[in-house]
């Protein structure tokens, strides 16, 4: 699809022309996101200065029919900003402004392409704390976050993206701009339209400005890596961690080839994996009183020594808290450069994680495929690395998707869905007749009809090819 | 409006001859909840015992296009409940049971009509804590706190319903029942119908079962009184506590008259009000150390007496606790046992909160009416009862619109909105236009229409009457 000269003069009146692209370097680089190795240029790239801009880039679109697909920063795992129908790729980068932090309110305005981790550490300096943090935090950014509702390591505790989003600035599809509700931490006034607007990937809106709760920042915390001899063990061991009566700020699962594959990947990290190590627990507490951590550290131990662990690792300084959570952030990124893979999100209540991982490893052994698994533990999201390794590129087409649909079936026979936080997108939406009945999809799509009925903004993504 | 034998036949056949009333007893008990002294009888009531027979009646009601309305325990303050165009009372006391507290996953699936005290005292003898506590806890129901996005005195530090709902199973208006997500503390699976449902108000669907988070039960709290000279200062301490890093888990906020009047309507709560204490706070912080407790109760005080305060008021026995508890929550029926009043349930950001209260003063003081104000002051959230007193007829009905109306404007001019947890219901709905412009109303209804085109169930709340 390329656009005619009509409707590149109008875009080019709106945003101005340095800010509109159309060269195939400029197209191919925000054609890509994280997602596998799917490229899907957009016709034309523009890149708006405010929300005025989008509201009339959206009303040519909406006059000409050009799906429109708005372009965070391109760490997304599902290819929620693919433009899979090419048009125009709508990158939000110039929006990079942390607008107020507000102390008094424990508040903070934001634009959309703040990066989670600036965003984290701008509020640190105030003493306030933003919990949310993806493993790509330090690159993603927060409109993103908003868009697949993210969550990350600290989510088992604090809860995701969406239990921060008090209030967005979003431009409809038909150019209106709004703010869904109100800056308050209780809203009981008309439909919750910020939280339909969270994880809707694009679809529904363009966010421009999100108002977000924060915490008062604590200040210690506890981190111990708990090597267990058997997998499953280790996914035993996060429910009984929580029927204890402790809720740790992280319980994250590692088998052992992600850690050994990441070990290998990234340097300087001194954790020494014995081959009988299966699988480690990350566990994190945290809070204000260090005694307090140390006493829950301790019922901790208690816990996972009725299971069969070797020695414990504590980490004593910053370095070596920094070193684990390195290591720990780095296993998806290893996993790339490991093989061509494929990742799923899958979530289920926690305490059926064993079922679920174990369930994965035979599903694997029926298809052919050995699989990575590694993940928020504590939230029952288990990320499942399908690798390709010397697989046949004739079964990797055929045979996996056929596993991929049975890792699914079973993730929902277990009350679970498809994502946990990586949103559904173009990778995952052949998928969604598992989780949810042809009405209940009919009622989704009729959702995104009311707010874009000529189907403009992100068309191609979470609703499956043929409904 | 009177429904023809032959709907009432259908009807009588869904859910058997014992469970349809056509009498005026049970068609005025049923048409009344806590909301001033309004009564708007249903034309029959019905008593389904399971979604099926719901899906039965809704698609009768759809034929003849008969309003239904859902009737929980009748206890809340907007008139969600009640039949305004007659028709289908639909009271969901058969929905009774608690189905299965999952100790593994920390999860209760609930029927709607479990009282919420109940619901909190069956999760506490399993070591397990339901955190929502609306002020009607000892008889409102689960179904309705979730239907308005009830808060209550912990919200500040726990959250609202709407925090820990997790998956609802729900009968739309076409009669099709569906979960609206799953049962995971982390979903990213398309859009969030069971957000767009929690606060609908019984507009977009029944509730027939819901599945809830639970948190591990903590085991100790400390509970203070602290009397002010001045209630301005008291809202400022309260922005004041959270920027020395506490998060108390009740941060409650009574004006003199709240407690005078309750003091006087409740027996035996030996508390001693001074003439010249303008205001209290209620402080409680919650964990599972004593020491830590008391430590940050410290700290509260050191930030209290920074402002005019007399001598706090620690409650050192379970007694002493409770009969704090039962005078906060006893206000708003002595505030209705004194005088006709009407209830607004405005929230802003919590810092705005002294500017909210003398600017609800001052309007009182324009148009000639005495408001008595309390609430959820750590969250913001202010009840503001305003009272008839000796007001004339004429003035009542004539002058406090308009002093309601400027209330909201300048409560939406702070950035805060309408109702924090009681919803728009019958009552608030034609002060929509105050927090929502046109296009954002309509855009509301578009997706009432997408649930329910003919407008069946529950009409004549949220929107206003003239869109």
């Amino acid at each position: 699809m390329s656009l005619n000269p009509e409707i590149i003069q109008k875009l080019t009146t709106i945003v101005g022309e340095h800010y509109i692209f159309s060269d195939q370097e400029t197209r191919n680089h925000y054609g890509h996101d994280e997602t596998e190795d799917y490229v899907f240029p957009p016709s034309v790239v523009l890149k708006p200065a405010n929300a005025q801009e989008i509201s009339a880039i959206l009303k040519v679109a909406n006059d000409y029919k050009i799906p429109t697909t708005p372009i965070g920063a391109r760490t997304g795992l599902s290819g929620g900003a693919l433009s899979i129908y090419q048009g125009i790729g709508l990158s939000m980068e110039r929006f990079n402004k942390i607008i107020e932090i507000d102390e008094q309110n424990l508040q903070v305005t934001v634009e959309p392409a703040v990066i989670t981790q600036v965003l984290r550490e701008a509020v640190a300096e105030k003493g306030l704390f933003y919990p949310v943090d993806p493993s790509s935090m330090g690159s993603c950014w927060i409109g993103g976050n908003i868009a697949e509702n993210s969550g990350g390591a600290r989510a088992v505790k604090y809860g995701v993206t969406k239990d921060y989003v008090l209030n967005l600035e979003v431009v409809l599809p038909n150019g209106a701009i709004i703010w869904t509700g109100a800056n308050t931490l209780k809203n009981s006034t008309g439909y919750n339209l910020t939280q339909l607007m969270v994880g809707s990937e694009g679809t529904l809106g363009v966010i421009t400005k999100a108002v977000l709760k924060l915490l008062p920042k604590n200040n210690h915390n506890v981190l111990m890596l708990v090597p267990f001899y058997k997998a499953n063990e280790a996914c035993e061991a996060v429910s009984a961690i929580f029927r204890a009566g402790i809720v740790p700020s992280a319980l994250e699962f590692m088998e052992r080839d992600a850690i050994d594959w990441t070990l290998q990947f990234v340097e300087g990290i001194s954790v020494t994996i014995k081959p009988e190590h299966q699988a480690h627990l990350l566990i994190e507490v945290d809070g204000n009183y260090p005694e307090i951590l140390m006493q829950e550290a301790e019922k901790i131990m208690t816990v996972v020594e009725q299971f069969e662990i070797d020695e414990v690792l504590y980490a004593d300084t910053e370095d070596e808290k920094n070193a684990l959570w390195k290591m720990r952030r780095s296993v998806a990124e290893a996993v790339k450069a490991n093989s061509i893979y494929k990742e799923e999100d899958t979530v289920v209540p926690r305490f059926m994680l064993p079922e679920l991982l174990s369930g994965i490893k035979k599903i694997g052994a029926k298809y052919g495929f050995k699989s990575v698994c590694y993940g928020h533990a504590g939230d029952g999201n288990l990320h499942v690395n399908i690798i390709k390794g010397d697989m046949t590129d004739d079964n990797w087409q055929t045979q996996v998707p056929l596993g991929i649909r049975e890792i699914f079936e079973l993730t929902v026979s277990l009350k679970g869905t498809l994502s946990g936080e990586h949103g559904i997108g173009y990778v995952q939406k052949n998928f969604m007749d598992i989780a949810f009945s042809r009405t209940h999809l009919e009622l989704m799509e009729s959702i995104k009809r009311v707010f874009d009925p000529n189907n403009i903004l992100n068309p191609g993504k979470i609703f499956p090819d043929e409904l």
